[in-house]
C-alpha cells in the first residue's frame, strides 16, 4: 500500500524555441500543474493551439506568469485571453507580468472593441528583487530577478510542507477520535483515555518532502542565481546557444548549454531542463551532450514532454 | 507549343478558423502569389509557423493586407515582423491595415525595445468606399468595404491586361523588325515594305484574360457586395455558420455557407472558397454541401490547400 498519494506536480513543455520559431519548435510556453492549480508560464505565439494539441483544459488555468515582454514570451496571450472570453469564461484570471503589458492589452482591446467578460487580476512584477507573487495552503510562487536585455523575471514554485500522515494501524489501535486528528497531523502527541502519552512520531509518518520548480526564461550566465536556485528539484534554464557561441550569448544576454549545466551543478538542483534553443540548431543533441558534460541529469525541453520532480 | 506561359497566380490557405482556433484549424491567413509578387492576406496567430510549414519564403513577402483588427486576423503579425527583423530583413514592407494597427505595433515595440531594421510603409485603410491600394504594371489591388462589427475591408486582386502575343509564323513571314514589336503587342497593325497593311488581328493572338481574386474576410450577408465582386475568377467568402444559425450569423455580423453561395451565384464568380469556420463544426462537409446547393463550384479553405483561377 502506498504510504500516501501525492498530488500532481507536472510540467508540460508547450514551446522551446528562442525568438524565431521553427517548423517544429514553438516559442516559449510551459504548463504547470501543482495539486489542482493550473498555471501557465510564458505564452509565446501559438500557445492556445499547443494547449489544445496536448488536451489541456485551458479554462482551468487561473494563473499566468509572463517573464518579460520580448514577443516570443507573450504574443500568444491576447489570443488565449480572447478564446477564454469567447468560450464563456467568467472567473477571474491572475496575470503576473511586467506592468507595461497592461497598456499593450488595453490598446488591442480598445481597437478590436473587445470587452472581456472575466476580470483580469493584474499583478505587476517588480525587478529590484525577488518577491512573493502567490501563496495559498499548498503552494508559494516567488519571482527571481534575471539579468536580460529588458526587465525579466524567473519564477520559483514551491510546495508547502504537507501535514503528517497518521498511520492507519495507530488510528485503530488507539481509537483516536476525530477531534484530535488535525492536531496530530500538525505534530501533537496523543493522550489516551488512561492518560498515557503516545509520541507523535509513533503514530505518524513524515510527510513527503515539498517539491519545487525553478524557471529561468531568458538570462545571461549569472552566478548570483546559484543561491536563489539552490536545491530545487527541477530547474529550467535557457540554453540558447552552444559554448562555441558564448560571446554571442553574452552580447545578447543569453546562456549556453554548458553555462546552464554549470548553474545547475553549482546550485545542486536534482534535474535540469534546457530550452529556448536558437533556430540555428536543427539537431539538439549537441546542446544536450554539452550540458550533460557539466551536469549529468539534464533533459531537453521538447514540445509535449512532461516532467515531474 | 503552348500559346504563352502564364505567370503564377496561386492562393495558399494558411488558416481557416473563426475567432477561436481548433487543434487542426488556425486563425485566418492566406498567402497569394501573382507573378513574382508575394502577398499575405490577414495574419492570425501562428501564421509565421504556417508559412514555414508550407515552405513559403516569408522574406519575399512585400505586401501584407490586414482586413480588420479582430485578433484572429492580425495577432500573428508582431511575431512575423520580429522574425523578419531577426533574420536580417532590410527591404521595406508594405502594410495595408486599419490605421490603429500602428499604435498597437508601436506600443509593443516600445516595451520590448524592438527597433525593426527594415522600414514599414504603412498604408492606412479607409472604410467609406473601396480604394486603390496598390498598382504596378501587372497588378492592381483595391479594397472592398465590408459590413462587420468593426471597420473591415476585403481586397480585390486583379491582373492587368497583358500585351497581345505576336504569332511566331507572322514574325517570320513578314520579317517584322524589332522596332515594331512593342507597337504590335499593343494592337498596332503592321505595314510591310511595299505598303501593305497587315491587320493586327492577323499577326497576333489575344492575351489571356486577366485573372482576379476577391477576398471577403468577415462580413454579414450583404447584397451590396454583388456588384463589387461581379465576375471574379476566384472568390473567398466567409461562411462562419450553417444556415440553421443564420440569426446568430446576423447578430455577429457573419455569414452562413448558404449566404456565401448566394453571393457567389449572384455575382457570377467562377469559383467560391468558403472559410472562417466556427469551432463548433468538427466536420466541414455540412458547410460545403450547403454552399454547393446554391453554388456548385465551391471548395473548402483547408490549411495547405492551393487554388488558382
Amino acid at each position: 500500500m502506498p504510504d500516501h498519494n501525492r498530488p500532481a506536480f507536472e510540467l508540460t513543455i508547450l514551446g522551446s524555441s528562442s525568438a524565431t520559431p521553427t517548423s517544429t519548435r514553438n516559442p516559449t510556453s510551459q504548463f504547470l500543474t501543482i495539486s489542482d492549480r493550473y498555471m501557465l508560464i510564458d505564452c509565446g505565439e501559438g500557445t492556445q493551439m499547443q494547449l489544445r494539441r496536448y488536451k489541456i483544459k485551458f479554462q482551468r488555468i487561473d494563473h499566468i506568469f509572463i517573464s518579460h515582454l520580448h514577443g516570443d514570451h507573450y504574443l500568444g496571450l491576447p489570443g488565449l485571453l480572447a478564446s477564454m472570453h469567447l468560450l464563456g469564461r467568467t472567473k477571474p484570471l491572475n496575470l503576473y507580468a511586467p506592468p507595461e503589458l497592461q497598456e499593450i492589452l488595453e490598446v488591442q482591446h480598445k481597437h478590436s472593441e473587445t470587452f472581456l467578460q472575466f476580470p483580469i487580476k493584474f499583478h505587476a512584477l517588480s525587478f529590484d528583487k525577488g518577491r512573493l507573487l502567490f501563496e495559498d495552503e499548498r503552494l508559494r510562487v516567488d519571482s527571481i530577478v534575471l539579468n536580460h536585455r529588458i526587465p525579466c523575471c524567473g519564477f520559483l514554485f514551491r510546495e508547502k510542507e504537507m501535514p503528517r500522515k497518521i498511520k492507519a494501524e495507530a488510528l485503530k489501535k488507539y481509537n483516536i477520535p476525530l477531534k484530535n486528528i488535525n492536531g496530530i497531523k500538525e505534530g501533537n502527541d496523543f493522550k489516551t483515555g488512561d492518560g498515557t502519552v503516545i509520541p507523535n512520531a509513533e503514530i505518524t509518518l513524515d510527510p513527503p518532502d515539498p517539491r519545487s520548480y525553478a524557471y529561468c526564461s531568458d538570462t545571461i550566465y549569472d552566478e548570483s542565481l546559484i543561491e536563489k536556485l539552490r536545491g530545487a528539484d527541477l530547474l529550467y534554464h535557457e540554453a540558447t546557444f552552444m559554448n562555441d557561441m558564448k560571446e554571442r550569448a553574452k552580447e545578447t544576454y543569453h546562456s549556453t548549454a554548458s553555462q546552464a549545466g554549470t548553474i545547475a551543478k553549482r546550485s545542486k538542483v536534482k534535474k535540469l531542463i534546457i530550452g529556448h534553443f536558437s533556430a540555428r540548431y536543427n539537431d539538439l543533441d549537441g546542446l544536450l551532450s554539452e550540458a550533460r558534460t557539466v551536469f549529468k541529469d539534464t533533459e531537453l525541453a521538447l514540445e509535449g514532454e512532461r516532467f515531474s520532480p
